[in-house]
């Protein structure tokens, strides 16, 4: 369903809403900046050095994001929904504005994708940059029916018995790449529903061969440069057996289609109790970590704000990452984006947490005194190891995260700095009475 | 969302249809009951009285089952799909007419409430009671927003801090028993939403204080004869803290409530690993099981065909059941309803499954030689007490169950009689043009 | 199997080893607690107080938890292992003179029971008190059969189809509370690993009874003063229905006891995704919960240091407790104890590990703004009350925890003053030869 | 800990005892297999080859199942338990007399080693041919630290960061390629429970590197047509990261090492809610499907008998393994293992049932119409091919079982055979003074 046409009235953040929201906030800011770095000082941590990492942090939102999301039971909007794609872009561009972490937009497609309203990609491109963004990975749909289309998904896309139906969700994807392409993406993003929800209903195996073929011919329409992600997922909306059901799976496929392929990690995406670091740790091996859909989870894939449940967890994974990078894996290049889905919260604000929540666990991931970690590893002093851990951890970080979003220009406080800004009531002003279309619906 | 008005096209099963599928399977069916029999009357059972109970088991459909489901991705519907609370109680009588166990239906309001196109309640209660039809507990719905509607149930409804929503939401439930009544039902069915996605997001404790004073409200209200179901969930659409999240929260409920008060149990909505006949075995000392919502699943709340992945668990479920009525456990009175997602497969199709998996539970837990159980529990013979159920479970009892079928002048083969019998293609017609309005959607 | 006899050489910390090891940290400390005075009060907090309240945290150390612990596929000891109950006591002594938080140990019984060697209950409560300790909850043991026993536990206890095992359980309950009583303590822990492996094994509702009644026998032999902690389990060593299975079960059973039964909640033992704050809060609802066995675990009843995998959860939990405090909720008086198996960390060390991660996460439950998380919960602002929680939660309290440690006399830092100080060296010395007897073993 | 010295008492079935119990059951078998076998005509199955198949199928018995089992909380043995490798063979002796279908004996080294008084690896060889036994895959244990033995594994064993200690575990992996070689063993499962317990213990990515060299060596010296087999565990004894935690780990390391390595499948070792037949299909997809360790569980690595909880679960996986065959997939030649722990039942009669779950499964998947069900998963006709595995599953397959046995001179019903057999009261008394070593005890 297409959303209905936008109003055309593009939203920024007011001028100099940024800096007012700081004012107040400075003093404080810098006295807790000074206490913290000579605490530092103390561990032997270059605060400076780390600022700068911190700061050189960017994650991609997804287009999707932007509107409120909902349950198969319901959804409860909020005031002042996107209605387009373009009006996507601009609360897009205010996250960016208050975080300096957010400079690029994942799209998924067909829902966001450019038409004539947006003046094509070439358009929407240019609608992008002129607020300082640009695209991430491009996201395929075969998971729902779209008005107009020959042959439905209901029992599977790459997957299906039907070499036709497989053919059309091939072309889709093609398409999708030419998309992105268009835009400046430069990597495809395969999230695939297919699966079965009853035993017996399709070969297990020959789902998977069948994936894997069609696959084979979306990764040769590759442009150069670009990356194929394929996605696991235990289940849902299959609910027996998922075609790319975990990381095991994900990473046949990426063996499977070549060095271009690797495997996208959504937080939320894993059986109860698993120790998702230790997922992205094997794929860190493989040379196939492809990146991240970040969200928190406590019981399927809730799609709940990132850190908001497991914390710890969060810093764990970065903690990874942070490893992977001072060891120069070879190939190390993942892909951060945000996945979730903001039910109660206002999306932006969901989103400013988020990146908060990314930066916070990157900069205690930062703070781990990585000499004395590998010591105590090696005597196998299992009490001081994980103390270097918790002593990361515990550090309140909130100092250095504000200095770097202070020093790209962001917020000290970005949901404070956005309430005061008083986006969400002009949004809400500009948009009204059109009708946002949740992603979901059909 | 009311569905549109329906165009009054009233459906059957065409006459006979039951006897001419009924024909060609007759002597087969003869054969393989006569071999059943005698390998049971080698165990000593008496299969007439066997399949009297069998033929005596019914269970409730929900109106809401027959149209297609979906999940918050998406919904891919199927032709026929009803378009009015009149057709469902056509599509009903069809499902009892092909298994004879299936003699109710289970509303839930207001999706499914009496109108002045269905002649009110009277002319809705006439209707069913036309095609054989009564009606079985109603089930409240407080988990999403209809137009309309003064107050939100966004943040809540009997748990919400705004005294005001709780008190629409009380009202709600007063109103779905007042029209429970006028449709012959006894019982009230609370699925409460409510709960928290975020820790913080509410009072844990206040929650709880709230939901049960409100509730007891809502209980005082009763009509002499009448039930009160509380129905737990672990989570979903609630990703943090589910107001009541489990069995054990649901009979703190029941108690504070009173007598009349007792816990329906889902069987999809538990924890992973949960021991679910354990779960009944509890509630049954506690004199306080309700009832069911059967179904099945592998994961979270799936709403998958009951037995499907768990046939032997459904076995255990019954052997619990069949034991308590052996034992004439005091108020031991189980209200039996279907509560299903039907993705995939044809919905009356799914139903007519899942009726005979119950009733091929039900048979086998009749098969369990009580005495020689008892006497290897008593002896710690472990291997020998499995085996009781082990023997039990492995019998083929499929012409048990056909035979109480044929008795109750249905259908040897349910599936298979519904589709010689043209009812869908007929429905198609009959309902074509018509837009099924899903109950998920706003 | 009785231990060795002890050698009786009484190990203590070297005098002034907190004050030698506390030393060196001082200014640092000092600073470290200044800064974030400085930032505390910047948002209302009286820090002194606040330290007030971290330094009146007690909790209980286990008697089994001082040798290495291990799992059925094997124990590594390390060295310096007691190998008597006098010898514990010892170990607690250190780890309440480095903490100033444990000065009671929970015992098991019989493993160890006073003896003649301990000059009885008197002498071995007199050893304590000379150590600065006294006795906590005693812990009765019907999961093992001791040398001597009359009838086997091997198919239940209190569960037993046999009166004579019962009878026998119910005894060694008396004679448990008889030994508690002349220690001084004034509670009875009772986990039952009664219940079965595989269906049909016994009747779940029979179980469940002969439990209640025997539990009514014991609770009738409580003295003055005393409580009934009962403690649930979803599984091992009984892998399919456990009697006491869930906080549910255990409820039930605190019911028809009395009021002076209450429910343990052993932080470990849930289902997988279990809500355990949630669970705290419903007993608290109910007036019955009893207290805790802290520790922390990622699949099963894993027994890791407490707060090691999810120390945000721990703070939620510490965060219903901290708001029961505030509220004075009738009858609030949960027994703080730890229960852990320390399989990898020399025992001590990951005592003091724990008692440390309890204080944090008290202390950052005490850092809640309750009154802005009350305002932000009644306008269901979910960012803002969130963000309550999260403040408090990334506040590194480590300077709090160690300044209420300080004012009791204890280490700064627990592990490094234990480590300077020598103890486990003598220990190994003075214990060489003896033989440990891990409790599991039979 | 060596097993104390055999007094050297070997045992078998008494003569005859199988036909003495198979003739009184005689008649009603033949009745009840004419009956079924006229049922399966209808359905077009050849009764007679399906008997066949179920004769042929082998299973390897484990040396450490025929003691009981216990738990970290305690043990309780039972009568007449094997005191040496010796007795053992005899006792595996006698599973295969009475199910006709367990002629291999798996061994786990050093547990049950040959030693002088076996007369060697040849003397043990002989032992078991003389019995009609084999042995199957030898198994390494690193997992325990044995008497004498010169480094410990408490800190993992070719993960370990020291190389001695790598370099002594490999060793010991090539001692038992010797000796299983000696023995007319031609496969090594490996069983690593490397891992570590906290966060921060080890290096995730280093622990794997460290065991993919390790494991090479050790596949250099695999003899000729000997494979390898990597078995994944989540947990146990490694609480927060397993080393080959999952499939798609065991699949690494498989790849790694050559085209003679694959992956076990130990039906207990999976996180909750996995999808063990999709792992089985994906496996097979690889090529790389080394076999099973059969058992079944509800909660973690429990180790119950095979079928006992989730019979329609092994039918599943035999349904994958039927297929497989069905089309001669290159290289599919699983080997089938049981692996459990007979904590209550008699462990013979614990393997009985279990060899007889698994032809019952075997059976199940063997009466599947496969023409059918590859015409409705064509057609996407989901219920008519669910119906393909139900009509299969549901069917009493115990005749055709029962007449496999006998084909082969085995028990109609082994248990009940056992039991009249009197050899456990034969080995009570011989075996009467000895001590059981079970295999977890240090």
């Amino acid at each position: 369903m297409p959303p209905p046409a936008s109003r055309a009235v593009p939203l920024t953040l007011p001028g100099g809403a940024v800096e007012r929201a700081n004012a107040p906030l400075a003093a404080a800011h810098a006295d807790d900046l000074d206490a913290l770095s000579a605490r530092l000082a103390r561990r032997g941590v270059d605060v400076g050095a780390v600022v700068g990492e911190i700061a050189a942090f960017e994650v991609a939102v997804p287009s999707w994001a932007f509107g409120t999301g909902g349950t198969r039971f319901g959804r409860f909007p909020g005031a002042g929904e996107p209605l387009t794609v373009l009006d996507k872009l601009d609360d897009a561009a205010a996250v960016h504005a208050l975080t300096g972490a957010a400079p690029r937009v994942s799209l998924h497609l067909p829902w966001d994708a450019p038409t004539g309203a947006t003046g094509g990609a070439a358009g929407l491109r240019e609608h992008a940059a002129a607020r300082g963004l640009g695209f991430d990975a491009v996201n395929s749909n075969t998971f729902q029916d779209q008005a107009g289309q020959a042959r439905s998904y209901k029992f599977g896309s790459l997957a299906h018995t039907d070499a036709g139906v497989r053919r059309q969700a091939i072309d889709h994807n093609l398409a999708v790449i030419e998309t992105g392409a268009a835009l400046g993406s430069a990597a495809l993003t395969v999230w695939l529903a297919d699966g079965t929800s009853f035993p017996g209903q399709a070969s297990l195996r020959g789902q998977f061969a069948r994936v894997e073929a069609a696959l084979g011919e979306i990764y040769a329409g590759l442009p150069t440069g670009w990356r194929l992600f394929t996605e696991h997922k235990p289940y849902e909306p299959a609910f027996y057996a998922t075609v790319v059901q975990d990381w095991g799976a994900s990473l046949m496929l990426a063996q499977a289609l070549g060095p271009r392929a690797a495997c996208l990690v959504d937080l939320g995406h894993h059986l109860p109790n698993t120790n998702v670091e230790l997922v992205v740790a094997r794929l860190l091996h493989a040379g196939r970590l492809g990146g991240f859909h970040f969200n928190d989870s406590a019981y399927g894939d809730d799609d709940l704000t990132t850190g908001s449940l497991r914390p710890y967890r969060l810093f764990l994974v970065f903690h990874e990452l942070a490893q992977a990078a001072r060891d120069a894996l070879p190939g190390f290049d993942p892909a951060y984006m945000i996945d979730q889905s903001h039910n109660l919260k206002d999306p932006i604000e969901d989103l400013l947490q988020t990146v908060d929540a990314l930066q916070t666990a990157y900069a205690q991931a930062l703070l781990v005194d990585a000499v004395a970690l590998a010591a105590a590893q090696d005597a196998n002093d299992v009490v001081m190891a994980e103390r270097c851990l918790q002593t990361a951890f515990r550090t309140d970080v909130a100092p250095l995260v504000a200095e770097a979003r202070r020093r790209r220009g962001a917020a000290l406080d970005p949901v404070g700095a956005f309430r005061a800004s008083g986006y969400r009531a002009a949004a809400a002003q500009a948009r009204a009475g059109g009708a946002y279309a949740p992603p979901q619906a059909l």
